[in-house]
């Protein structure tokens, strides 16, 4: 997902034009087999972290003399580390990633009134985390420089190099369009429309940066460290300054033909309602994202941002509540329909108002429950994420271990 | 797909508690990493047909040392044919893939007013086909006595053995629980609902029987037959007595966590709308099916079939024009809703009124751009089938073939 500006045309090369992954190089020979197997491997430790060589077997149905081999030939190649442990209280050996060009990935998640930044080992254990409140529609370019100051700065506590920063992985509250990876107006913020953020942080840190939409990113992390990794089609469903979702497919995630996938935000759910930024009206981001959640109670209440929402909704605040039940409605409704589409095990909450639990959960279940096939609701679980606003700078840190997984075999 | 009801609980058995396919019996070994090349090399004659071995090279990415190796061994083994032709002027080997217990297979599509049998040979071509035209809400069982009456019809016409019959894929209109293999309620027809269609079928054909969705059959069908065959994203929508929706993505039928995906007709278009089978009202299937046109209709015009609908449209006549754009206005949005979720290359409308052309497919596409992101407009087609009513009987003969190729190997 890197890929400078062509100064000719002002364009990123397409993905058709840049050079195909090594892995798809010299297909059929002995040692291609023997890649694919060794991706297997890698992408068994990219998704659960450090293995023994038994768990690794099992994960990736190759037998413990194959995967033996594998990881004695990785961990001289640098590519893995071995360390002696115990599993069920025999001797065996954990089998670790190293990534080829560093020991770490950050990850930079950039919301509407923050900015968040992780850095992760590769074995998903997280080394150090920032969280800083920015003024709202503060200049891309400031939180740039912001980001920058921040992870300057976590690599200093921890004692850690820039030069062992494999990469920086990076979310925006926006899609992408993977055919030139920009922003795509109409779902990002006005001040967001038309910033090359690959190249822009690409210069600022000279590390190779991955872009992907905040949902997206927050999918990826709750297959990491959610409670609901295991699910082979999840959801997840940020709602905060606008809607959108993020899709794991058949154990991926799903990209379509544009990049932009689960924009659930735009489905109108309001004839002729609320103004959206993407043209059209009603749309649910338009009449339940927390930004209009907070619209419609600013002039009437002193609910001015989404701390006092939440605050207000834990108190019992009777206007605040019937916002967040009138805004669920309108969610689950949307939630269904995806779910009719897609029949995902489950649909995970993400954003700021993942915290009020069941108080927004039940009105959610309850909306959803009226409007998808009873089979279908009888098989979607619907959770709120247990990570907090974490998600996308934690998927975007994990995104640069599967780009450096693809890119080391 | 196939399995015998267990007598004790009177359920079939999920698939986890079915033997695994023999492909993951023997992973890691060199036997192993064989049958997985072997598995690519069936794959693409399974979804290209007949093909040279430079083809299947291209196709497979393997090398065609490896792809030479590959076929004479499973030609050793008769799973394909090898026969001289040539490509580009030059000598050239053309592969076709046999099955390993028959050399053709069955397609039965079940409308509400029709029956559909297909026989196909593995490389695609059609050896014969018929349709019969059925009184509506016919009894399943009936249909099932017909089909055999028309299949055994076929292999006498075409001189076929029921002994060359590998198997016999069949569509209903309804979605199929995968879990158990039964309908859904509220997805099909009432006759249908507790038809134990693969039980029934196999008592009365004695060879295995798969059984799907009609819509997930026709996107099945469009990738092998169709013009987009080609697209990765595909979606087949299918208007007919029903509503829904086949799903290819990433290059795959799509089936989520209980395979009933695509569940668009159960879409809520029309708030407090028309009741529908499912249990909830305004549905589009209540509001833009075929039936629903014709109950508009019926009692004002002398329209009273799908067939005199079309006829009507083609005619000009005012109130059919009227009744299929305000349907089309409905489905265009709601294939606005699905598009701005997965973004496909391409939506093909299927079932009867896709001989209608630009006249549907112009109001559709108004609609559906009106709805969507205009950056997934610009990059999704939506286009009219060119399969007629025979999407669904061919994509279940398709899937005879999906299925031997998991067999074989």
């Amino acid at each position: 997902m890197t890929g400078r500006t062509d100064p000719a045309t002002g364009r990123r090369p397409t993905p058709e034009a840049r050079p195909a992954p090594l892995m798809n190089n010299s297909p059929g020979s002995q040692t291609s087999l023997r890649k694919r197997n060794q991706q297997r491997v890698i992408e068994a430790l990219v998704s659960v972290g450090a293995s023994t060589q038994a768990e690794l077997a099992r994960r990736t149905g190759l037998s413990t003399a194959t995967i033996s081999n594998i990881v004695t030939l990785m961990a001289k190649n640098g590519l893995v580390s071995l360390t002696p442990t115990t599993s069920s209280g025999r001797r065996a050996v954990s089998v670790k990633l190293l990534t080829s060009n560093g020991t770490v990935a950050a990850g930079i998640g950039f919301g509407r009134r923050h900015l968040r930044v992780v850095l992760v080992y590769p074995d998903f254990t997280i080394a150090a985390e920032e969280n800083v409140i920015l003024e709202q529609k503060y200049d891309p370019r400031d939180g740039f420089d912001l980001a920058k100051e921040v992870l300057t700065r976590l690599l200093e506590q921890t004692g850690i190099s820039w030069e062992a920063l494999s990469g920086v992985g990076v979310g925006i509250p926006g899609s992408i369009d993977r055919r030139d990876l920009m922003p795509v107006i109409g779902t990002v913020w006005a001040e967001w429309a038309f910033v090359d953020v690959v190249v822009e942080l690409e210069d600022r840190l000279g590390v190779p940066v991955v872009l992907d939409n905040d949902a997206n990113l927050g999918s990826v992390a709750e297959t990491i460290w959610g409670l609901h990794g295991g699910a082979t089609n999840l959801v997840y469903l940020k709602v905060g300054s606008g809607v959108g979702a993020g899709l794991i497919l058949n154990g991926k995630p799903f990209n379509g033909a544009t990049g932009v996938t689960g924009e659930v935000g735009h489905v109108q759910v309001v004839p002729d309602g609320q103004a959206c930024r993407c043209g059209n009206r009603g749309c649910l981001e338009a009449e339940a994202s927390v930004q209009a959640m907070l619209d419609r109670l600013s002039s009437v209440t002193p609910i001015q941002s989404t701390e006092d929402l939440v605050r207000a909704v834990q108190a019992g605040d009777v206007a605040a509540l019937r916002v967040i039940e009138d805004a669920a409605r309108l969610i689950g409704r949307v939630v269904g329909d995806l779910a009719s589409i897609l029949s995902p095990e489950v649909i995970v909450l993400g954003g700021p108002l993942a915290v009020l639990g069941d108080t927004i959960l039940d009105p959610i279940s309850r909306s959803f429950a009226r409007h998808v096939l009873p089979l279908v609701r009888d098989a979607t679980d619907i959770v709120a994420s247990t990570l907090d606003d974490r998600g996308e700078a934690l998927g975007a840190a994990a995104l640069v271990f599967h780009q450096a997984a693809v890119r080391v075999i």
